[in-house]
């Protein structure tokens, strides 16, 4: 797959499999809405701070974050690290009109953060093959680019979350 | 969600995630056609023994499996153990006609082996809010039940699998 390929995967969709070590040290996934990205290499993601998998995460950050695509056979699995944001900067970034039913109190809710998810390496599958994404080939993919909405410019409308 | 409503989620899917830890102790997770259940705490998947996450398993067992309907909002994360059978009655209850394109030497080729996902305990989500699964209700559902390909019996065909 070409970088432009994997980028369309990742860009095309609402959801991701994040892979952590929960705090009995067990293999655990979490199914995250995720459409923030900044090229192949880092994904953000609301969540309550208060959910288990942020309670983990803080303690131990080691992580993965798995896009696929059961239509197409295709799916990326990037390994690194996921940072937990408070900052508003985050928040406001990621904040649409109705999150007040998820977190009370605006965007301020302590119980709001952000997960940053930074990828280190990846490897990704389709019918035709497997390969590898190296931190320098990340690096070279995503310099330059900003935090976007992919699902919102994949699917060409005005909303920044659907 | 009820044990019920868990076990339709779970027969109706045609893949789920893998999550373990790889050769260099990072999460990772793989994308898994996984349609054979003994109820709700063991699961078969088809595999190449050659593949990566086989190797690992073979190192460190413990693992997680996730189920998710992402239009229904469920999701089903399973804690336990993956076991790799090369017994030749699991892979006859797996093999299909034309797997020959995967395992070139038939049902006794050594790159064809079977995953056994063996839950521990589990976590579900939906909309409207989430529970745990222990091991003895994971027990006490299973009781009785044999290996099942539950996406042919909820499609109504009469393909082993798809």
């Amino acid at each position: 797959m070409t970088y432009e390929e994997l980028a369309a995967l990742v860009n095309r969709s609402l959801f991701a499999d994040l892979g952590y070590t929960d705090e009995d040290g067990r293999q655990n996934i979490r199914r995250v809405f995720c459409v923030w990205h900044k090229g192949l290499g880092r994904h953000l993601i609301s969540t309550n701070t208060s959910s288990a998998h942020v309670q983990s995460l803080l303690r131990n950050g080691n992580a993965c974050l798995y896009f696929s695509d059961d239509a197409a056979f295709e799916g990326l699995c990037l390994c690194g690290r996921a940072v937990i944001h408070t900052e508003r900067a985050f928040k406001e970034l990621l904040w649409n009109d109705g999150d007040e039913k998820y977190y009370p109190d605006g965007i301020g809710d302590p119980d709001y953060c952000v997960t940053e998810f930074v990828a280190e390496s990846g490897r990704f599958y389709r019918y035709d093959g497997k390969g590898t994404l190296t931190s320098a080939e990340l690096a070279a993919f995503d310099a330059g680019r900003d935090f976007e909405n992919g699902y919102a410019k994949t699917a060409g409308n005005g909303n920044k979350q659907e």
